[in-house]
């Protein structure tokens, strides 16, 4: 018996060209990498066996774009446009998330992420040592970044919050036996000033880094960069030395034909996120050219706040669907180039292992159980992965060859006090809200009385708005 | 004791104007009707109690627009427009369907809505006698009817599918104790010849039947009804006699705001289809302006071969998202009235009870599961319900006082036993097919043995065409 071993047997696999063989997966999970695919693997040659008979044993999904401590925000304020709900909603909150309210919503995020099949993920947040620290626990693969941000700041505070991203990114790289990698993260080209942007781009590429940052998400960011640049904003990024095989942008919905051309001449990768990019009204991304163009497009469910879930199943639906609505084109990204997406190309896009099931591959599997309705009956296993199954439909979650969920039951984490821990987070948050509120308008308070209890007032934005009439 | 008495105890409700409010539900199950919603009903007092705690209570969804037995073809065929899809893939094989595989295909889609939550819904299909056994059977309620075509059929059978269209509508109104109504189902503008079409709304008329159609499903089908005769397929249709209180009609996508008026001025409701018509590329459905014009929108799935499931939470979670699109404003169909477009309006808009919890109104309830990571935390349990349920997170399912699912357990139907079968139904279904193609195509064949075993070919179009070549 091979120490160190795991075996899957009797299901089925999902191919990297999207075919489905029956086979065994046999893994060393000291390595964390799988050894071989072939049938009729002996059980008691391994220390650990799965039965996925009845199940699709698919590669991990990859969330290639999000915001993972926001899952904190989930439901807190919904269908406002993306620059009124950052700035009235998202943004006052964010100013008074402490390094707990990070970590219970990152641990959250781990768990949803888990329960519903994802592997790897990029993200761009705050507080990275936190997020460092969950992700090591959780057993899962990461490209993590300081998500800088500079307007409004004074001079010294935007160099210090460039310093950051970029010692943020050295110091985590290669973190938790290599499953953590990192990308210098400036937020976007309107919320980073151009000089701190270029500078920063010239030092992460000294040092060799990723580059991550949010490009053309809505019409409105388009005009004023060409207003003040004379740029397109993508061509404006590759003046400022953002763009090349390093850089994956976020979203890339307004992007016309040149800067497509770009992207693809300079190998950056765009991951687009169709489920934020309907629920803010940002549009539709061009991402059948962009696929036709060579671009490489990765999938993200961008931030809880504006999804309002991280299920990648979902997304790939969304993607799925939404291209053929782009494209005027029924036969745009089929069943199996949206798994792709959610897959192989998002791991290319945030350059992490993983996307494949392949011999000599690292052993990030998603298991899904076919033997249900909703599946029945098995035309196109692909198509089902496709256009109907959910995050619910995972069964058995396995990264770097470890089990992280085991029939729906978390192994690295634990699901129930993390659950309770981000809700009594939640309920802290909101009171520290209420209390900023309280002391900027304390003038116009009908009651000066703090409403602690979540009971006892309106949910989110709307008790806010009734506390300040 | 109130013998059959039904109270579901400790859980939050869902109130018609969309607030969250805690309270026990009191059911009659003799009448099927909501007697209470009240706190601190004393469970001693009734026959059965269920322990909703931790959970919300919502109307039942009503899927306004589908096509039942087709669950049958799901995966069969993707990735292709509606016309092509329907003359090359789905015809060929509807017209190997026996009463058998229709009852297989509605059975499994009857289980596939009760594990999602839905209550009620409007189908157009064949073999109506079947349909209305098994939604008996189920303890669902349905507005059902023939789905006529008259399309290249000699002129005596096409008279002979308008009165068997008319002929179901008047045998089953009012079965299964009233659960089961009925209507006129001719298929769409395009496939039923125009003096049929007439005739056939004016006797249902006099009858004071129901009418259902598609109408304005995509671009292609507009112009040649134009060009023929002169109108804009609404206005055609009310020429015809086909509009007014009691029609609903499916898709209206490619509506104009004449249209609309006419829509609004005549009373008629539209379904909206979101995923089908993302799917098939038919385009965005103006549902804001139809809204506005104080259109009834309800929504509905549209067949599980163009969806590719029957789960109404990922439908009104489409609808929310793609309205936002559509409208260019983050702010259209909110939360709250997508949630309201799959239950209120939707029974509104087929003219069925339920879509409200509310004293005196129809116990058709689906209780969901809020205790789960991803509706952590409650900031908004509208917003979830919208943004993040799927017809996994159901726990019961309750139509007219009974229970049809408890602990995510069938009552009324054996869904292992219908999974089976449907799976049997299928690969039977497959066999006629290759029988019908090999039987026109035998010259052609690289291979005349049927292969009858589904594993030694590859699945649905792609072995047939493989076959072929």
């Amino acid at each position: 018996m091979d120490s160190s071993s795991l075996l899957l047997s009797g299901g089925k696999i999902l191919t990297p060209s999207m075919n489905i063989i029956t086979a065994d997966i046999h893994i060393d999970q000291s390595t964390g990498v799988i050894e071989a695919i072939e049938a009729g693997l002996d059980p008691s040659r391994f220390e650990t066996s799965l039965d996925v008979s009845g199940c699709v044993c698919m590669p991990g999904l990859v969330n290639a774009h999000t915001h993972i401590a926001m899952t904190l925000l989930r439901g807190y304020s919904d269908d406002k446009p993306l620059n009124a709900w950052l700035r009235e909603d998202i943004w006052p909150v964010e100013a008074q998330l402490t390094t707990e309210h990070i970590r219970a919503g990152t641990e959250l995020g781990l768990v949803e992420m888990i329960r519903s099949g994802t592997t790897a993920f990029a993200d761009m947040y705050f507080e990275i040592p936190e997020t460092v620290a969950a992700v090591d626990a959780a057993g899962m693969r990461a490209r993590l970044g300081h998500g800088i941000v500079t307007v409004d700041k004074e001079p010294a505070a935007a160099r210090a919050d460039i310093e950051k991203g970029l010692t943020v990114a050295q110091e985590f790289q290669q973190a938790a036996d290599g499953r953590i990698q990192t990308a210098f993260m400036p937020h976007s080209l309107t919320t980073v000033d151009d000089d701190l942007l270029a500078d920063g781009a010239e030092r992460a590429t000294a040092e060799n880094m990723y580059i991550h940052l949010h490009a053309n998400e809505t019409s409105d960011e388009v005009n004023p960069i060409v207003e003040r640049t004379g740029e397109r904003p993508i061509q404006h990024a590759e003046t400022l030395g953002l763009l090349g095989p390093k850089t994956f942008l976020a979203h890339g919905v307004h992007v016309n034909m040149d800067e497509i051309a770009t992207l693809a001449r300079t190998d950056t990768a765009v991951i687009h996120c169709p489920a934020s990019n309907m629920k803010l009204a940002s549009g539709i991304a061009p991402v059948s050219h962009l696929r036709e163009a060579g671009v490489t497009v990765g999938l993200g469910t961008d931030g809880v706040a504006s999804n309002n879930d991280l299920d990648m199943f979902s997304e790939l639906q969304d993607a799925a669907l939404l291209a053929k609505l782009g494209a005027d084109d029924a036969a745009a990204l089929p069943a199996g180039e949206a798994i792709k997406m959610a897959t192989a190309d998002s791991a290319a896009a945030i350059s992490l292992p993983g996307g494949r099931l392949i011999e000599g591959g690292v052993a990030d599997i998603a298991v899904v159980d076919l033997d249900t309705p909703h599946f029945t009956p098995q035309h196109d296993v692909v198509s089902h992965l496709a256009y109907v199954a959910t995050g619910a439909d995972v069964r058995h979650t396995i990264c770097d060859g470890s089990i992280l969920m085991r029939d729906r039951t978390l192994q690295t984490l634990d699901a129930e006090a993390i659950q309770d821990t981000a809700e009594t987070a939640a309920t802290d948050l909101l009171a520290r809200i209420w209390f900023w509120f309280s002391y900027l308008c304390r003038a116009s308070l009908k009651d000066s009385h703090l409403p602690l209890s979540r009971e006892s007032r309106p949910s989110g934005r709307e008790g806010i708005r009734q506390l300040l009439n």
